[in-house]
């Protein structure tokens, strides 16, 4: 079942049919309601390896763990045959789960205390260390850390990363080196970066090296922090013949970044380099099995998969409704001999993650009616070991006949999920009064019934919005579930997705380039604009359809999301609560921190001629026409951040910034919040924002009850939005 | 000998007497030259306590110590009878010296390497603890530390302050408390200072104690850290019969602080409020013989000392040419019984440290041809120890006979200064275009031949080009002796002095107050544009008097002197060269960190309509005005260097931006630097910049060889400065 062109269809039409689908129908009147507890506890498969002899796998699973204060990893081992599971260890963290090629065991980067080391993991539960590094380098956003960006929950590194080659025989691998603090005296360019400084940093290196059947390692290349492919994908090789192929980030001038594919004669120690390349889409090097780079090109609701080549030829695979290297897919493995590969698939309009295999005679795409969205495979691709999940349907391991496309149920990964009785979620594409699509879902409340206008909430995040089961990625602090058990409507709406149109394309490409064109006022229109006019005319459908109350909507997003929120607030009159998630981007002082994406925006500094543009479109510099009270809820209060406070405070606007902490003084809470108290606080708040400022309660569960005093004086003082367009 | 009335003579008139002055005859032909070590060396007494039977002193005396990487403090027994001295120990921190009431010992604050505790010091040497708080709290630019100003050496505090009641018997007593990490969600205002967060920070609170007789502690008072007045002057305490009087800041509106004294009654434990202060102009209690606060008045060069009192009654004293309560006097020592007071005072014009006895016959001025910076007093205020020094004069201690108002020397604070013959630096008053008189000093080269033209360096910093020995606190990482040395002529000229006109004061007092009157424009000009001119009067003033070739003239300053440099830059074509020292202000990324300094200079923030008043001054925004190469020395990086930097480099003017590391990366050098390697090679970096410049040597003793090419290339590029006005 794909959904994605079903722009157009009423969603009255679709309601009709919830009834009848098997989702609902199963959950309808089994199971119990959600918890706040459920969705802080909502677990995430992040990696799946399976044994040579296809008997066993191994997956990690992260979820919070209250007592930890953190979220902690469990090792689980399936039996295959058995179907059952039980679990080895839990971790700090665990990575790069691999079986070792020629054995029955696995290896894994895990933190079992002493930082990221490769372990040797076998099927009796039995772990030892492969490699360790006993020099580890903290990282994260703490003090005396190597800085590696906002999301990572600060923890030490020894082994980076790593890879078997196909014959076991040779070990790839990455440590993270600290460079010692030299106290240079800095100079210019060396200085500028200390300006958006907000905690001490060490510095480090990335040290590749190859260790060979004699056991010996070779110091492959030494590269700097700053190259993010070493930093983050430095084990995202491929081994041809006698050399390994791995991409480099060297310094460039574009904002997308340059780069390099290397190749290392593992025999002669050459080193040569393969191709440049710019303004990468992915992390992994995606290697076609003519030998040349896979990637999907055009626009439209089919794009055509093909292989290019080195010398500029190009091999087509034909047109696909996917995209492939997308970090939340499947990703890609390869068997070079067999000239095969297994792509993790992201499917265009309602997004699905699958799988589609390719060899020299095409593609064979495994269709399935839940995302795929981590496989481990055996080294003839034949069996794969996938999570299965979706919107309303809780993770479980099954097994994937790559041959015959079938899937086989194996274990759940939550059985406290699986007691939870569904809530009704249908996907659903709307066409913007501009033409432009964007996807979502409509998630009822708990007992909805038709002819009742419920308040509703927008929850946006770029294009998270998707099938995969409670997706903190997408909906942060916002308790979705929570609200439609509460009896709001949730609207989870997308940016509109980029594929659809050449122009949108182009728009995003400059973002990521950091120059147009097109010019900044279209950029502004088709990526903030545009969303905000989907957000809008989705809640008008649903109003015109009588299932939402136009008078009680509200808007959530973070990050990406909080962008469009803060954009919303001021150009939109129909929402009458927000909550913006640890943003600031698009207000002047976030200029500072990354020039190179705000010049496509902007045109240049806010101090600049361009200081015209900003007034015009800068959420903070527009202050004066917002009428919805904002919430903005941050990890590390960021100048920008307070500027837009500060700027909605002196214009009268009810808003509140709610900074939450990190583990200690030391530290910050990630982007992405890890500490399971803040998360069920962040959650907390944003049910007694909505429910204040939507439905008039002032007396619920509500965190921090000094607050609401707080709130009733803004609520006095403000001017409120006018009276909604009644449909 | 008074310096300050000296506006309209010229220069060379004076130049002509030198040969016949003491204190260049003295060290014409005898002594050595300057040395970059000397300068690192130079040492500053920090505070000086007299025994009670009058027959020794302890003194502390800082000075850098490369070995320590850091200063140092040495702690000497001055036996005032014998005139020798001798070392009794260093440490990392000696404080408030102070004999023991009743006693022939003393006490004082030392960091002896378990943070600032109160130690009792014995003239055999011995120290015993008195007060030891093991909680210490890190203070200083450093993660996890209590952030209190960037002048401050990162070091722990247990005991904060203290003082004895004048029987000895009582002893008053602040702690530094911390207060644990709560781990709090911060909301609205509590998130604000976040934002200039640039390293990680602790809390901690400040605990008021009393010990009495029985050795028993009542606690008096918690003040928060926010409180500056119990932060930096705990100790500063009347002892008033039963009560003891404090002034604790209060939250307030006015940037200037507003204040409260206190008293609190030792035996019934009452506290009551005497007075509400605001826009202090001392940390210290400044209380007259007739129990009011004792303050000048009026403007002009004698102004009216008086004492006023909690019922708006005035006592005037006279009027006087000098200032009291200036931080760099000699501060207030009061004997209540004898309803007498010792104040250090601060002369007016070319200022001069002096001391003047006040009681309720009136006031007699203890006059000397050298400054008295420091003193040390018996109980009865009839002897003084007392660090006298002079533009030219090393510091010695001497006895000050506060009858007599004689001096006689008794000590030399620093032997290897006394070895070097005395530069000759002739005071000077120049009265510019305007009409306002900017006081300073001509520090002539070594061999200055009369009808030479040299080259000139004018180093500023607000005031502090006064009688004090080769101060850091004034000449920062200029080398203005080797300067001097090397050829250069330096003029060492302070910004016109405020007390001269109601004008300038009620501008100096809305820059403090963060409000006006004066409108901003006004503000520039006076406080900013006035002292430039200033500058480049006394320029052109040496350049028609033959001593300047006008077309090499460079000009130096840090923080208050690096707005005027930078200002200079912008609004001047004289200077060749600059060095604008960890500077900032005026730019408008600065707004964020001190927005009441700001307001008063242009109305508002740099994104508000007052863009247009930014537009005219802030130099940033004027870089394509600059002729002139500008090096920027700094400590922390912070984004208004940058934001200067960035700017410069686009108008193609040669500039640089060098960054001083702290001592490990958990911590930052200071805002006058303290690391004795940063300031060895900031002071030849800044030679190498000036020769280059100025000179077009590019071959010299440049600490950073490779900067040289740099230099060439820039000096290419850029637009050079008009020719100079012949005079």
């Amino acid at each position: 079942m794909r959904n994605h062109l079903r722009a157009g269809l009423p969603v009255a039409a679709l309601l009709a049919a919830a009834a009848l689908s098997p989702a609902s129908a199963a959950g309808e009147s089994k199971g119990r309601a959600w918890t706040l507890e459920d969705i802080l506890l909502v677990p995430e498969v992040t990696d799946i390896a399976l044994s040579r002899d296809k008997r066993f796998a191994i997956y990690s699973v992260e979820a919070a763990d209250s007592t930890a204060g953190r979220p902690r990893v469990a090792l689980r081992l399936v039996d295959v045959t058995a179907r059952t599971q039980r679990t080895l260890l839990t971790a700090d963290a665990v990575k790069l789960l691999r079986p070792i090629p020629g054995t029955d065991d696995w290896s894994g980067l895990m933190d079992l205390g002493e930082g990221l080391q490769l372990y040797r993991i076998m099927a009796s539960g039995a772990v030892e260390p492969l490699l360790v590094n006993v020099d580890t380098v903290p990282v994260g956003r703490a003090d005396l850390s190597l800085a590696i960006g906002g999301g990572t929950v600060p923890h030490r590194v020894g082994v980076l990363a790593y890879d078997w080659a196909p014959d076991g025989q040779w070990l790839w691998y990455a440590l993270l080196k600290p460079v010692p603090n030299a106290r240079h005296i800095r100079f210019d360019e060396e200085v500028r970066p200390l300006q958006a400084r907000r905690r001490s940093s060490v510095e480090a290196e990335i040290d590749y090296y190859l260790r060979g059947p004699d056991g010996r390692s070779d110091k492959v290349m030494t590269r700097p922090s700053s190259d993010r492919m070493a930093l983050h994908a430095a084990g995202n090789i491929l081994w041809h013949g006698d050399e390994i192929q791995f991409r480099i980030e060297t310094p460039g001038s574009s904002a997308g970044g340059t780069y390099e594919v290397r190749a290392w004669n593992r025999v002669t120690g050459n080193m040569r380099t393969l191709a440049d390349e710019h303004d990468l889409q992915t992390l992994w090097i995606l290697r076609g099995p003519r030998g040349g780079t896979l990637g999907t090109t055009e626009t439209g609701d089919r794009l055509e998969l093909a292989e290019t080549f080195a010398d500029g030829r190009r091999y087509s695979y034909g047109h696909f409704g996917f995209t492939i290297g997308d970090l939340r897919s499947a990703g890609i493995t390869v068997n070079a001999k067999l000239h095969r590969a297994v792509l993790g698939t992201r499917s265009l309009g309602n997004p699905r993650y699958g799988l589609a295999v390719i060899d020299k005679r095409g593609v064979l795409e495994i269709r399935h009616d839940a995302s795929l969205t981590r496989c481990g495979f055996d080294a003839a691709l034949t069996v794969g070991i996938c999570v299965e999940e979706g919107m309303s349907r809780p993770p479980s391991l099954v097994q994937v006949d790559i041959a015959k496309g079938s899937v086989t149920r194996l274990v759940s990964v939550s059985p406290r999920h699986d007691e939870i009785a569904p809530l009704v979620a249908r996907p659903h594409i709307w066409r913007n009064r501009d033409g432009y699509r964007a996807a979502g879902y409509v998630v009822l409340p708990r007992n909805y019934r038709a002819g009742t206008r419920y308040p509703a909430i927008v929850v946006t995040h770029g294009g998270d919005a998707d099938d995969r089961f409670s997706e903190i990625g997408n909906q942060w602090n916002y308790p979705v579930q929570l609200f439609a058990e509460r009896g709001y409507i949730v609207l989870l709406v997308n940016d509109p997705w980029p594929q659809q149109s050449d122009e949108l394309m182009a728009a995003y490409n400059a973002w990521i380039r950091g120059s147009g064109p097109p010019d900044p006022e279209t950029l502004q229109r088709l990526l903030w604009i545009n969303g905000v006019r989907s957000f809008e005319d989705a809640v008008l459908d649903l109003s015109r359809e009588g299932l939402v109350d136009p008078g009680r909507v509200g808007i959530a997003g973070y990050s990406r999301g909080s962008q469009l929120v803060n954009v919303a607030v001021t150009q939109s009159k129909l929402f009458r609560a927000a909550s913006s998630g640890d943003g600031g981007f698009l207000e002047p002082a976030g200029y500072l921190y990354s020039a190179a994406s705000y010049d496509p925006v902007y045109g240049g500094g806010p101090l600049s001629d361009h200081i015209d543009a900003y007034r015009k479109f800068a959420p903070s510099l527009n202050a004066a026409k917002v009428c919805t009270p904002v919430l903005q809820q941050v990890a590390s209060a960021s100048p920008p951040q307070i500027e837009l406070y500060d700027a909605l405070r002196a214009a009268m606007v009810p808003t509140q910034i709610s900074y939450y902490p990190g583990a200690s003084a030391a530290s910050d809470e990630t982007h992405i919040f890890h500490i399971p108290s803040n998360r069920m606080l962040a959650m907390r708040e944003n049910i007694a924002w909505f429910d204040f400022w939507l439905r008039g309660i002032g007396d619920g569960d509500a965190p921090f009850p000094g607050r609401l005093g707080q709130w009733e004086q803004m609520a006095a003082r403000a001017q409120p939005c006018p009276p909604p367009v009644t449909p």
